[in-house]
């Protein structure tokens, strides 16, 4: 089957940079018509964010697959009558510009439902469109410092550390499009479209998740513990002799199947490690002994023995290793090759949402500035090739 | 208006701990009725994991708000036919088991899509259904090591670091969401339901987004650089008098702001500096001749002063802090206090997904075990009081 499981819907997509245009991604992955607006002059941001190949952004090549794309100028009355048009024939418009400056242009939620009350409008901004700091700016690394993640990640009288990608427009770009999909099928039973009001910090607060409760419920500031967890033990990370490995000897049969596999089979009668919650308490005396045994050896061959005992364990990736991985790029074809019009061969991320009877595709190339003007003002909205051209001089288009 | 945007939707959520739980939690937040199907021999895993209020798990209380809770032994025959009987009324079935599990309970997709076509099968696991890792063990800290989260989070010549969340149990959670919520849409165009595989692994790779494209287009794998950016400084963290800030000084009229409200004009004239590349090359020149600044005045003093330069800064916030915030916590409503009938008061984490006429809401506490055996089992499946009993002593519910 050919048609995604969004075929039936369109989005105008102004976002820029990380969080709208990810978001935007996945709905052009699974088949929406995604018509990217951007701006005469450079078109969105993202363009000139490296890194490059063949002088294209392998940044904006990656996350505007799929779309199509127009120029539109919003700052132009004949850009706000275009614009209108165009929501009166679109289900979805996609945003991530700060609170107020839709407002400003007159094309905020409110007048843009007067047009078309079944819209659905999507906004991802740093702190939401509501509440006393809606106003300030909203970078990835503002919301993992204020939504408390990065007070959590880190080690022991170490730093508050940045999680290495930007998790947190990461996590704005997929709960926008929870919300976007939820207001589409509400318009079956509310009989209207709505505002979906997605900011990075909400986002990462929800990410947050059993680090929350420890603290309402005991009182307790979670801290930075490295790669432990605070509920059980050996349930780390432990050197070997090349590098480093995850063990997770979760409870007591598979803490039992570890310590035989490393030979300590005297562990099991050490009234420190009795317990799930005594090998917690004590993991800063139980790390060394686990580590002892994995440094004799390299990485794989831990992984062999501790796999073979049955217990849960991995190797630590770097990307060079999740890319030539048999599973993540093989079997689930996570990466995926692609021409590009002007990059020419590029690899791109593949698309993780595998749908089984409407599959999410990567069929186009991200679009040239305005490739699809032509395409969109003249097939949706009927004007003629001498329209687009003179809105074209205008500096309209 | 009362109706939650998902109100016309009935999942049936068999999923345990943190992935499948999470995903079920946003649904029954947006108003979807989500039957938690829990064994009759002690529930759900997560009812036995802590932190505990009066003895209850407020890890589950958290992510079970909302649901509504019955008992069924799958294993059993009769629990089986109940269960069919139940996939027949039901729009979604929601699981993360082992992929295999619900096959060999004879209750997998291809089973349940006979008994009703337009269901959709939402799953979660730690390596997707296909592939040659299919059956390995899917905990989030082998989600974050495998893909290549770990190896770009920590410090130059430090450890690969854990997200301090489970973070790969999250994004599975979302992305499962956001499968299911495109399948419901697709039933509308493709005249079925289908089943949606989310892999914890695969929605980390998704989440690495640049990181990947760097590797790609450049040939050289990312590393750990602590809080900094790749592509731009002074974008980092840096100490305080009693602290650490963030410091979003992305381009070069930010930089200018910067050096001025630091009376370093005479940076700007420093070949090092002058260009964002410059900076990014030379950032561990600079660094310290921030931080030289920072290190003067107390977070609060640094952040008042950058703010008021119109340079995006941040303090980075604990848990307590977050929970204390007069936006995050008041306006935005990221926590909301809730009574359950054995714990009492309990705070718990709000939706972050705000929907403008469909408000996601918290209206009902975890439900006990097998509290709305009656109701579902009475009132959707037309069982008798007695009947139910008499399942109840064969140890079928």
């Amino acid at each position: 089957m050919d048609r995604g499981a969004l075929s039936n819907i369109t989005i105008l997509d102004l976002s820029r940079v990380l969080a709208g245009p990810f978001c935007g991604m996945m709905f052009a992955d699974m088949g929406a018509t995604v018509i990217k607006v951007e701006n005469p002059q450079g078109g969105a941001d993202e363009r000139s964010m490296g890194p490059f190949q063949n002088g294209e952004s392998a940044y904006s090549m990656n996350l505007n697959r799929n779309k199509r794309g127009i120029t539109l100028n919003l700052k132009e009355a004949k850009g706000k009558e275009l614009f209108k048009r165009l929501v009166a024939k679109a289900d979805v418009v996609l945003e991530n510009y700060r609170p107020g400056t839709m407002e400003k242009l007159g094309l905020g939620y409110d007048e843009l439902s007067k047009i078309n009350p079944m819209i659905v409008y999507g906004s991802i901004s740093g702190f939401g469109h509501t509440g006393p700091y809606s106003k300030r700016p909203g970078y990835d690394i503002i919301a993992q410092a204020m939504g408390g993640l990065m007070s959590t990640t880190g080690w022991p009288g170490g730093q508050p550390t940045r999680t290495g990608t930007a998790m947190g427009d990461v996590l704005g770009g997929l709960s926008c499009a929870i919300g976007v999909l939820a207001a589409l099928n509400a318009r079956s039973t509310v009989g209207r479209g709505q505002k979906v009001d997605i900011a990075l910090v909400d986002s990462v607060v929800a990410s947050l998740e059993i680090i929350n409760m420890v603290y309402f419920v005991e009182h307790r500031i979670p801290e930075r513990i490295g790669n432990r967890y605070e509920s059980t033990y050996p349930y780390d990370t432990f050197r070997t002799s090349d590098g480093t490995i995850v063990i997770a000897a979760g409870n007591n049969k598979l803490w039992e199947s570890l310590a035989h596999v490393m030979s300590r089979a005297d562990l099991l009668e050490d009234a420190r490690f009795a317990t799930v919650a005594q090998r917690v308490a004590h993991h800063e005396a139980l790390k060394p002994l686990v580590e002892e045994w994995t440094m004799r050896y390299t990485t794989q061959e831990v992984y062999d023995m501790v796999d073979g005992a049955g217990v849960p364990c991995a190797p630590i990736y770097d990307i060079a290793q999740v890319a030539a991985d048999p599973h993540i790029a093989g079997a689930r074809e996570m990466f995926v090759e692609h021409e590009h019009p002007v990059a020419g061969k590029l690899k791109i991320t593949g698309s993780h949402l595998k749908l089984s009877e409407t599959p999410a595709t990567i069929r186009t190339p991200a679009p040239a500035l305005g490739q699809d003007n032509q395409a969109v003002y003249g097939g949706l909205l009927g004007l003629t090739s001498e329209e687009i051209a003179s809105l074209r001089d205008e500096g309209v288009l």
